[in-house]
């Protein structure tokens, strides 16, 4: 425990700025979850059914790095030594794929609080359906996937929303697999949190339905120990509050100096004395490293054996589909949705949402790890699936979960579910997706194949109003690094968002508009992988392009046939689905489906910042900048300048 | 009360949509706040010593406007036919400055909630303000602002993080002028609570510090009326859990198919017959609406004539500067920061936080009622009022609020403080804005002079890596409506943002850079009015130009002159530190600014979307796309090829 302490004071020393505060308070902490719970394999680090922590305070960065180092884990002392340095397993904050042991990037606080949730949730999904049958015998009933997860915070991570909102469902689910550790210490980056956080918080957390448990001496490992076996035979999931002193051992330990400022050469000297080392920087004493490895692994050595053979029955005794779902979420597989014939009715009027419901229950047969639900709004996205229970209190085989109006939380939740081996979904309007963006960064910083479906897509909702109607969302998803952001025009481009969808390696973000919409023409499933496609070519000579995306690309295919028998107006119109894939297009589709030279129009339902790049001037861009006004979908519509006629005769107007 | 329920039935039948759940449980309650508690005056709706009412569950806006409609504020009939009609006073959620009596807009769950806290906290910052002073003698000691805030929620608001993080600073601040009802009825959208939301929530909020009761019959007034008022006699923020039967009265009550679907014929038949009623729409029995208003007015009337005599009494008895605040609060005041001489020193090297720093003392100084504060950041913002007191229990004569970490809160806080009266700001990291958006939309929908101040504004923080390093932010903030981002260069532009913030009608975001800047030679705090301006002219032939904001001004400058020196390249550079103030200048200076035909480069350390209308195709933007990493400033520069050397090389690649 020394060690951990003294590592991760000297990482900050050298980096010149870090965290000392949480390496001192709650190296007692996470040497205790270490030393004596964590199952973990570290020359198997991805193994599957290890126990998870996280870090939701991720400026302890330090305090993790030191602890996975000495745990054995693939970091060198190089890494440790050039701690924050560019190129090294050991970034600023904790970063999942960076290096081995961090189960998630964490940071911004909160998300890995209401990950944890997630994972605990993904978790006893697992575990309900990777169960040894009857016809094995001595393994029958035992499944291969059994962990816990484990979670330190501190006071910042149980201020901020997201934190709550996942654990009234945690509550709600009754979690019995996760374990939160509350660094409890009075003091926060500005000073005492008497200033502005005097709630009981474990009296909150009972009020939830946690079991809680008060630990008053945090450098107490007995205590710390105890107070976790507790909590995990309880049957709920455990808040254990730990009183610690932020920076403990240093000469200003108590208070807000030591939260996030190297602590000085003087006091690291006269810390490590007290601790009974000499001032060697990165010295490790080999014989506490030896016992630190011996405890972890004779414990987590022990279920790494009976998870193999497990493993061993799994694969004997089950039949191929089943095994073949192990095999999936071990490997992850290869999707194609368009393999089966697809028929959708030419005639039939349907909103985006329906249409997507209808393929979301099909790939629901189709992907077994396909799971995931709504913030309270599922009767209005239509993302149910109708095949699959409800994942609800003791009954995990079910894949619906219903999340509640908490959109922050439920999507750090499909973070955690995908860093356990889902494919998870989760729907909202797409308005409300300004709630969660923090935690779509999150999928996004950590390449998580989380599907995020928005509905509601634009003014074009009508009555509710410019609070429920986006202007700024799609941009503003489109702008997030590595998010591929999905906008079909009709039945085939949402069939082929999902075929890339769920075959991603990073977020996507499907958007669905409200309003009725037919089958167009010419849409394909199979070219939404180009991103951009046409859906209405020239006759004859081309005058000018069209751009358009969703609802809209019907509206530009209509003009564009209205304009062509009524004046011999000639325009292409090119649906984009995903703007990020025809991005990602060579230079020579691109100039083929979008030559220079001629005028090209952009029609979209959203903010003119997407589409500058495609067009010469705003001019060229029929999209909406302010705020949408509440009335009839006719009226909204004339309002906004963005009704059939006046978008005709706009783009009339640019060929005079 | 029956009124009020079948004017808002009537009034979603005929829109087709509208919340009738709501209608039906809450009118009881909505009908005890305003026959017994609320002081209001239906003719001067915008009575600063009003109290406030605010609907957080915005949907129920049927439920508000036919009470509203009914206590006789200015609102036709009309209004009340054709509601969700454009044109009206009666949008599909309600709308600050469209209704009279509605005090902010409602309909993202949550952000009621907690800008009542900031109606609340602002209240008592007001009272302890205006108080008159000891030479009155009948008067002395009472205060001019003197009222409560009344807000309803339902099940939503509560799961939402922002309403936890609102409540749990509500309990340390103890506010004892917030009564908050909870309109208990275990539905959601979705379907029964029981899946999504089994805490005790009265516990939780007895755990953060609230007074608290549960009121058994939703449908008693006299009981709902003694739980309020044993509320505000508790000397703490009340929150009482009224048990009601969402859609009381109709076939569908107790279910989820009355939340969101306007009732049938039949059904509303029924039920206006069981309250007594013909099957008339939008009957009003004139005697049931006198007995309302007279019970509004006796009591609202005699408040109201105190404040006139306490108004005379605090412009007679105060001496200049208190009546002048007076003024300023009722009707704004114009604010000049450029007429003193501003001295900042040429040779120092501050940070943009820095400089801000010292400017913002000056505001505190001139500015009464500028007040706000940090969400546990200040310490690296640097946003502290220093001739000011912090904002706490029974203080609350200080300017400086501790807002703990809770973004979100803090959005919907500074909104609430808006409301009643003060120019606040608000501030943390760039990367964090994602946690406050819905507030920040909040803001800009309600045309609220809230600051917001963003530091640590690129990934040229370095270490602390991507998870704190922005991208997409500064895009997302542009392309929100109504919001104004300033991203100043120096010392002279910060002033001059400021200048523009503080006289502005919307909301404002100020976004400022952490690492050592200078002042420069030519930024103008008197130019930053038209959003752009040449900071480098050419000084012969023109042969491009560089647009810059913020930290990246300082490089393009000494790159330009870099060019000059060593290749006669002769490069205009514009500082742009408001693109949306810019975009409202005429097209004569635009023109002259930034004029057609020559090379135009840009060079921000953010998303390129926000630039491409500038430039004529993606070579010549310098801009990042990718998420940052973490290092020291110089090796994440380097990586991300931003370095100044690489900027240099790129410039000069585009004129070869």
């Amino acid at each position: 425990m020394s060690m951990i302490k003294m590592l991760g004071i000297d990482m900050i020393d050298v980096a010149g700025s870090g965290h000392p505060g949480i390496v001192l308070s709650s190296a007692p902490i996470i040497y205790t979850i270490y030393s004596r719970h964590m199952n973990i394999n570290t020359t198997d680090s991805n193994w599957i059914s290890r126990d998870r922590f996280v870090l939701s305070a991720g400026h302890g960065s330090a305090l993790l790095y030191s602890t996975l180092f000495l745990a054995g884990y693939d970091i060198g002392s190089e890494d440790i030594k050039k701690f924050r340095r560019l190129g090294y397993k050991t970034p600023g904050h904790p970063e999942y794929g960076v290096t081995p042991g961090v189960d998630m990037s964490t940071g911004p606080l909160g998300q890995g609080f209401a990950s944890s949730v997630g994972m605990a949730i993904g978790e006893k999904m697992l575990e309900s359906k990777f169960v040894i049958p009857e016809s094995s015998k001595s393994l029958a009933g035992k499944s291969l996937i059994n962990f816990d997860v484990y979670c330190l915070v501190g006071d910042g991570d149980l201020m901020e929303g997201i934190s709550y909102e996942a654990a009234s469902l945690a509550g709600t689910l009754n979690l019995d697999n996760l374990i939160v550790l509350y660094d409890s210490n009075n003091i926060s980056l500005d000073g005492d949190t008497s200033n502005t956080f005097t709630e009981n918080v474990l009296d909150r957390f009972k009020a939830m339905g946690w079991f809680t448990k008060k630990v008053m001496d945090g450098t107490n490992i007995e205590e710390i120990d105890k107070a976790i076996s507790d909590g995990k035979k309880s049957g709920r999931p455990s808040f254990i509050e730990v009183k610690t002193i932020i920076g403990n051992g240093s000469v200003n330990a108590g208070t807000s100096k030591v939260h996030g400022s190297p602590l000085s050469k003087d006091d690291i000297k006269s810390l490590k004395e007290s601790l009974g080392f000499s001032n060697t920087p990165f010295y490790v004493d080999m014989d506490a490293v030896k016992a630190f490895r011996e405890k972890i692994n004779d414990r987590s050595g022990r279920k790494y054996e009976m998870w193999a053979r497990l493993y061993n029955e799994y694969k004997n005794t089950l039949d191929i589909r089943n095994s073949d779902n192990l095999t999936k979420l071990l490997k992850g597989e290869q999707i194609d949705l368009l393999k089966d014939r697809w028929v959708f009715n030419k005639e039939e009027k349907k909103s985006a949402r329906d249409i997507n419901e209808e393929i979301m229950q099909e790939i629901e047969k189709q992907v077994f790890n396909f799971v995931g639900g709504s913030a309270d709004l599922s009767s209005s996205t239509k993302t149910r699936l109708k095949n699959a229970k409800d994942v609800k209190d003791e009954h995990f085989d079910g894949k619906n979960i219903w999340f509640g109006v908490r959109e922050h939380a439920m999507g750090a939740i499909l973070n955690g579910l995908a860093l356990v081996g889902f494919k998870p979904f989760g729907s909202t309007f797409l308005s409300f997706s300004d709630y969660m963006k923090p935690a779509i960064r999150m999928s996004a910083l950590m390449n998580l194949p989380v599907n995020y479906i928005f509905t509601h897509d634009s003014i074009l909702i009508g009555p509710d109003g410019p609070t429920h109607q986006p202007i700024e969302q799609l941009v503003s998803l489109r702008s997030t690094p590595n998010l591929n952001v999905f906008r079909p025009a009709d039945a085939n481009e949402i069939l082929g968002s999902w075929n890339m969808m769920l075959n991603s390696t990073c977020p996507n973000a499907l958007v669905l508009y409200r309003q009725d919409g037919m089958l167009l023409d010419k849409t394909n499933p199979g070219f939404v992988k180009f991103g951009a496609y046409p859906v209405r070519k020239e006759r004859e000579n081309l005058h000018g392009i069209i751009i358009a995306t969703g609802s809209e690309v019907k509206t530009a295919v209509m003009i564009a046939e209205q304009l062509y028998n009524e004046y011999r107006l000639d325009l292409r119109v090119v649906s984009m689905p995903c703007m990020e894939l025809f991005e990602k297009q060579d230079e020579k589709y691109k100039a083929m489906l979008l030559p220079q030279g001629y005028k090209t129009i952009v029609i979209e339902a959203g903010s003119s910042f997407s589409w500058y790049k495609y067009v010469y001037n705003e001019k060229y861009l029929i999209t909406l900048d302010r705020f949408g006004v509440s009335g009839t979908k006719n009226e909204v519509e004339k309002e906004m300048n963005f009704s059939f006629e006046q978008i005709k005769e706009r783009i009339m107007g640019l060929f005079r």
